[in-house]
């Protein structure tokens, strides 16, 4: 590996600003990267699922990495979502992300077709055996084929190239297992996790970071619940691993992802334009109002002002929010629903 | 709309023909449609899932298209999956393949993320809002987000472009609950399986054909059970469904899809070359294996001759053919995850 | 065995009557089985899930048995629950329904705990060695470990007391698949359906009979549904599949199941009582609205008057029935439910 | 409440050790509560499903509490599983083991039928209005129907019979959404996370304790997690969160639970007996060798000798343990198939 140092600390899944045309903004887009790097966010992670990479196009995602590495110039690691069509596609932005000089890529599982452990494993095999950067698996049972802990132990055995995985399954003991079986032969071997909620004991068990959406509109809070939990200040972490949750849970359950983290974005400031998946007028009604629930839970921790109408008294963070019954009903079947699809 | 008849009839979603590089084997495509179309398929269905339409480039896809239209020459009426990345290149596709003479295109549901019912509407009203040729949306649960039955409805009813829906979900209910709510206020709209191992029934109750990737490998009998049906040829026509679902357990079965439906059709004479999907040692061993047994359910049949070392005597497709109690599990297994995940 | 005959036709899963007091209703529940057997059920199976056999004790489970076996006094054969909290407990009560009568017992696979194929053998292979009596397998995998084909054929071969499999999965080819693996090694083994919705086509692709619901409710309708399509009366046979499912999405979709079917009943004036499932204010609301709704379709096929407001104009069975919009999202929902939890 | 102190610490959900006649084994049932105490754990969970409470009849669970509350005699604190067939069954439950002293009932979610979050209320409704001692919720979808946060947070507040909710979902951010909702309206409720893969950061995260399987087997292990986490020693409670991992894996996840829990007990010498669940012959092998494996972990947590052929070299806890890549994806895909139900 050029690199001997395991991959660790808040990678940053960014959004994608877009332009009144739909099309890339290229300047917010740098100026959001200088934004994330000032708050204090160890890497970005480009062309992930925050990052919409199937809803561009092969040229689109290129060119997303290229803007982003160029406005990075190496003042942070950048893990570059590379996944293409095939294993050919993959093999040569890969190639092509390495002239860039990426730290890593970050390969998703097949998806579409739900492959078996095998086909898992020869497909991300293909990959190592072939590309000229480090590749990080990424693990996501909730749209693409699971990776499974035989998988990994495999891969990290038999592929140098291999050297972390980040997991979104926000399953601790699946971790763990991970952890138990890959440590032993691969100490710099790095775990990431992609589900913030549970950022905070997914450190304490031994994870190296993660890859956060978080992270990418409140990244103070983010990098803060790091920082605590590594100095073991359990309190304040565990009152601040609370105040994410609720973030996170009105970021990703009431709306289509990532539609909540980008409304939540432009309240700090960041115009990242109208989304490509087409929204019905429900759903953008929906929206609204979800935009002026985050705006009070944004303004709570003093991100931003209040909305013109004011926030309910008594409605913090700490005492459940935004949230009535009957949201807490949606939300509790989203997760219900997530949980089923194997995340959670 | 341009054609005010139905879709009907079994429509091949067809595999493309590899060459030795992995590249797109004109020729034996062109071959293979000629020989679909003289065994009396009655249309073609390319970039379907059978296709493996997201494992090619958009570049790919469109020639697939331009190839097999240009091939069929109106001898049957094409249905051309046209899903793109967003609903920006897909209208793009919809109006190339339009141009190409394409009787309509089939869309996929989004997959990847899954959305709502109402960001599936909204996604489909885009489209067929926009599409220059008649639409099909597809619904394959088991990969990509359901369409449910309201959605299909109010498509139904808002947009007259939408004219038919292809239902991979195998459930006979569903498929009835559609055909219930639709027909009544478009009685053109055409209903096709993609459930081969349902198709008689299907038929039975109101379905106007299907898009069955067993018509690609044995289009004979594909057929032959579609027009006995319509007949009202029970007796003969349940016999062929039973026969036809043993083949399609063992081509879909057994293998990661569409590598049984692959390796049967070189048994058949055309030559597919190698899928795109990298297989592990072991599955090459395994997939030689069923090639065999796919070789002596298809001599059976009288397509092809019975491999060297002949086939086990009394296994036949009456009497439970190639399965062991080993297999059945592994099949019975196989068919329990495909349910959980909301086909079949 | 006992009998050689294959069980066939239509055994009803029958409701049971409840006085002021929760109590078994003797008198009713006796005038029930009366009114079922004028209304030409072929059988009778007591202690199913309509039967809500696990929310009686023991006790009340075994005099439920005792009052049907002795009102109905050898007019039709009687499928006799008999599952209790072990295998010995469930062989004590094989024994009483054989000193009963019964044609047969019927025992759902182990739920609560979800045992693996080999336990499920287990369990049956244990019960079948020690009944004196024939043995139907009931398999119910939205509410009860799976009963896999490959199981299913294992005991056809070792058990000569298992006759017969009730499967409400509502999967047609996994039906398809059970009847190839195990027709042709016991040919008087009888296949009966649990699922109303697809009895049309499992009858026509070899099932023996049905367990179904609805002719709890409506016996004039399935009884007749099971006549067209056994006399190959096709296209009356699919009007009237039709209306049935609109009867079944009715009572099973709308309230916990089997409190639809409760109202229903209620309304062709058996007196059912109040359910031993408590429901919420909410609930009790949703199901006066429900009863309205099925009184409307009762009143269409002629069971009933109409609700003293009337019936919404042009809402009728062969139209879509008594769903709005919203109803039928619920319905759709409710259906990927049970689709996830390997039903349908 | 008869006590306004949080239920905390570790309860034992007690194996039920049966005699050659497959009869409750009351002496060696009054040993093992003797054991249990002697080594610390906190409370006793008799009619639990590590108890399995479903395969005893209604008088059997009667008798287990009366053995287990009389045998403890006050000295730790009973939480006594009461759910029968139906409400007024499981009230009068409630009101006999009241008299008989237990701290608390816990009453499992309604089983078999799935139902709604308002049928979930409904029944835990009328139970703790009509219970004279407290109540703990069991929240365990893998098994039962799901009691959501919703429906946790409004028996809260309805409800102040409604003590505590034991959670064995193993969702961390679930335990942690249903935390913030209710600890602000009931200080005193109390959350038990049934999942020991994850105790020690459910502990951090601000649960009160656990009924944890693995404490009726090494209660000492489980007793100094719990121990070592509250007194912040974070470095020794990871690496014994580790090891307690690889024993919970391995009773929980190669056999029908809970036989292994049964086998390893077995080996710390408490007369289990045989489990009333028949077991095939392959599983009669299988359990053999899992009680092998088990020696081995135990052994080298110096609670037994090692078998008579010896453990193999460098199996050991802290790298792996028993497994080999084969028992590795047994254990994963297990693990993925409670994930999918719920779980995990």
């Amino acid at each position: 590996m050029a690199d001997s140092q395991r991959l660790s600390g808040i990678f940053t899944p960014n959004v994608v600003p877009l332009d009144a045309q739909g099309e890339i903004n290229e300047a917010e887009t740098r100026r959001y990267v200088d934004w994330l790097i000032e708050r204090g966010v160890h890497g970005l992670y480009p062309n992930g699922s925050t990052g919409e990479f199937p809803r561009f196009t092969a040229e689109e995602r290129r060119r997303i990495i290229e803007i982003i590495a160029d406005q990075t110039a190496g003042r942070v690691p950048i893990l570059a979502g590379a996944a293409e069509a095939n294993t050919r596609e993959t093999i040569k932005a890969c190639e092509h992300y390495h002239e860039l000089g990426v730290r890593a890529v970050a390969i998703v599982s097949p998806f579409y077709y739900k492959l078996s452990p095998a086909g898992v494993y020869a497909y991300f095999k293909e990959i190592a055996d072939n590309s000229p950067v480090d590749v990080t698996l990424y693990n996501i049972p909730m749209f693409a084929s699971p990776i499974d802990v035989p998988t990994v132990q495999r891969l990290a055995e038999e592929c140098p190239r291999v050297v972390a995985i980040k997991d979104s399954s926000g399953d601790l003991p699946h971790m763990m297992r991970m952890i138990a079986k890959v440590r032993p032969l691969r100490p710099n071997f790095s775990f990431l996790t992609g589900w913030d909620a549970a950022l905070m004991p997914m450190l304490l068990l031994g994870c190296d970071g993660g890859t956060n959406a978080t992270s990418g509109v409140v990244p103070e809070i983010t990098r803060k619940l790091y920082d605590l939990t590594l100095a073991h200040d359990l309190d304040k972490a565990c009152k601040l691993q609370y105040r994410l949750l609720t973030l996170f849970d009105a970021m990703l359950l009431s709306s289509e992802f990532p539609e909540g983290f980008r409304s939540a974005l432009r309240l700090r400031g960041i115009q990242t334009g109208v989304g490509r998946q087409p929204q019905s007028p429900t759903q953008q009604v929906q929206l609204h109002e979800l935009s002026n629930q985050l705006q009070c839970l944004l303004a709570e921790e003093g991100f931003t002002q209040e909305p013109i109408g004011g926030c309910p008294v008594g409605e913090s963070l700490k005492g459940g929010g935004v949230d009535s019954a009957a949201v807490d009903r949606i939300v509790d079947s989203v997760v219900g629903e997530l949980r089923r699809r194997g995340m959670s």
